[in-house]
């Protein structure tokens, strides 16, 4: 079975993060969490990069705030494709260091970066990709997505009123 | 088979988006071409997009500039993951209209964006989500990073001479 | 007689659209409003931007937030001048990427935009292009004109008191 | 007869600015060009904003770089719809002055802002202003977004031979 | 005897301009407060610049935000020197519309624009260019300076208790 | 008589500088040219602000690029009014850089921003602040002034040709 | 025996800089703190500045917000290394002000800068500089990053329970 | 003897980076220079990191453009003062990511950050940190601050003849 890794630099960028590990969830898609510092325990973050892809996860969610190295670490470290959440945090400013540091990748090593703060894009995205060979998962995305109209429509419908 | 399609809003970003190409040609992975402007074919972006996964498609690359609205308009018609590419265009202000209309797609809808004018790396990513269920690729991107380092070590023993 | 379309891609978008609702009833403008979501509704998009015309509009104003899609892709699809208002939303950063993925439209396919969150003056401005062929509202339209020269200059005498 | 006055603060504006004449002559609608500088001939700024609307004109597009104040000005002193071209001048920060000095309009005064040097669109808006009332002038949009969307698949057409 | 003119957009900006006002009285300098709108009185504007040095005045700050044309306007109908303040407002985009509107005059028209909310210090500038041929005014800016210091060294002492 | 001082971090600021210089010449006023660096010559600094407005300066005029320290320095050190104008260096960032260590100067110490590279802007503000109490620079700025508007006035004409 | 001094331009900054103090004295390092503005005590700057080598200290930290001169200026006069901290102050412009007018120094004369509001990380370099000649320091900083990295683990597994 | 280690992520940066070993070795201070890819060579890195300190190194300079995360990842494993040098790559959005990625480490893991480029600057910081403990590298830094104001007195003289 297919799981994804959600990790973070610091629990602090857990209120943020959770919406990755719910939305994947209700996609009934096993998650991982795990606390991994680029700054803080390069050890961890090398033995987490170097297996992940042999460790059973598809796909890794990396938050990261200020001057990021998380996501682009670990997609330096593992062939599996790393998707960058770039987090509004407390010293970032007005997140552009975050989403920077994340999105502008040298040629050869992707980080797939989604919008400031937006961890349940991420989740989507990861089972968007583990849609790819998994009709079932594909099929509740379609649902999802259906799901997403009708609550426009209904909007659209009260406003009416 | 695993097909990655690869569209942009005008033949003028061709130049950028060739290396997505190549890359996955590269890799041994088919690949289909189109224009589709959201601007000015809007009927063809919506057939597109909604027959993308039915039409054997896994992954969609779409490149586009300035008010760059075609990734978010495939990722909103279509459940299969959508990478970004934000072209530097001739009327794009520095990269940053091309950057921010494509990564801050709101909740539900995500993108996976790449760095500015970063279509080689739209087509490793692609190769990246294709090699999650498929060993052969994955295989590949392996060796794939391996030549990348070996590159670095050759340029630094150059450099000692 | 004329009408105004004012779309939003969410009811979140609506304590900021309601001064364009709002100034338009007082020119006497008829106005309809909707929610048109381009992520996350592209059918109600694209029937409402097609027939937009034919339907009795003379002009619409779309607002949005974020990767802002909505207005330029109302004006894909519709020969009439639509309005975009960027809207500093939730997740916009400071509402750069709004503004940017509104203002910044290809060649062929204009979008008239306001200032951020400029909701009123999107109003105004669609008085007065209605106004272009309604000499009453032209008319109003000085009258207001006159209004907020009357409001400063009974200002700058409470301040000389 | 409608008729589109297309002003400029400066004869080194008028690259940029031809291309509004020529898409509006496309469209046969009269155009009359003026050399109007806010900082410089401030009377006849005021006598052209003032008189705008009596004599004859339907749509005023402004173009200036920089602190760029001549569409404001125009907007502050005519009724009619004003249509804003940022333009690249010289001296300009990479275009950011002049985004900003004519978009950010205070709530009362509107300006319909284009992108960036975008002043063919700022000619395209001008006709849908006109087509509001003007089916013949509708009915050439029609026409032109026929155009644009024919060479978008014939370029189309050329990639796949 | 030198007087110097503040005037603002809207009296939504004095609480900000006060600075300027205080700190001329702190010299003993005459000041006369208007409120002068560029976009809602542009009668007024063209008649106070026009006429503001042969109204007594020797120097003229003027406030605004957003889209701030009214020192740049000012600028434009008098020889005067004249103080841009540019006011962080409640539309503006973190202020940066204001400082480009306003520091970035074409060659020509020149506009002295000091810090964002830098009332204060424009009131300092306006003194001190009244002291170019005021020995009085040019004592009590030294006298001024003066105090500066010391608050600094009372507040390092204060410190190394 | 009055005289300005004009002085540059560096003499490759110069070419930018002339123009300050050779505007002031063209109004009748003393100049006087000095290469001072706030980073490389601390002491000449010092001297040069601590005199100037005893050694018969009554403006300073102050150009620098990058982390710009001169033209604030210079108005820590003097009662004068201090012109600042900041250079787009070879290592500035766009000129932003140079701007905003210009321009952000604190309570109590201000400089007379004007655009970037804006020296013409500064050497007439400067001549402005001399015409508050020479009556014939003045009527110069006057002249020069009605010099702008039929210059314009002349460029309308022969587009109308 | 080594000495840091931590100097900064107001009070108002002293609860960013306290975070350099504490850390500095949880080396054991001896700190040495004191007000000097570059703006408002040029004669102190200047004094500080000359003598620091002379006085026993080994590295410099200066922390200033908006143009901030305070560093550039202390490295000018002196050959130590400088530190510089960009400090987030009420009126900065969420500190890009701050941090290019650190930052962006001339040739020749280089701020070591570190993060907005980042004192903490420059008592620690601070620490490090001191530590290239002290092993007994060298040792406490491994011993520190030994802390960080031990906090990081016990988060992860406080989340995992 | 203290060491100085200049690393870059490509050889592409060396013609940035040559200026801090230019510089160095005019200090007659011993350089070793290599290519270390963070997201390339991430075992590399790794192993430079760890034992830098025991390698004779007193410093590490480290150059790299984009999401640069070498200096911060050198930062990470090593106890020695690094220092950053964000450079202006072809990729880079106008050296923003550099900057940024670098200089806003999180708390603990400071990054001696300068100016873009500022390649130069780096070797005369890490000469002032070899400084604090040998005297002679610190007459030589006064020697050579010399020389900055001699050249800038010389380029005065030069300009009044």
């Amino acid at each position: 079975m297919s799981k994804v890794g959600v990790i973070m630099g610091s629990t602090s960028d857990l209120p943020v993060m959770q919406e990755a590990i719910d939305i994947l969830k209700g996609f009934d898609i096993e998650v991982e969490v795990d606390i991994v510092s680029a700054h803080r325990t390069p050890e961890k973050l090398f033995e987490y990069g170097k297996k992940a892809h042999t460790n059973g996860f598809k796909v890794i969610i990396a938050g990261a705030g200020g001057a990021a190295h998380l996501p682009g670490m670990i997609a330096s470290l593992s062939p599996l494709p790393v998707i960058g959440v770039p987090v509004k945090s407390r010293n970032s400013i007005d997140g552009w260091d975050s989403i920077l540091s994340i999105l502008q990748m040298p040629r050869g090593v992707p980080v797939a970066t989604v919008a400031l703060d937006g961890a349940k894009n991420a989740g989507i995205l990861a089972a968007q990709i583990i849609g790819t060979s998994d009709k079932c998962v594909l099929d509740k995305i379609l649902v999802f997505k259906e799901g997403l109209k009708q609550k426009v429509i209904d909007g659209a419908k009260d406003l009416k009123k």
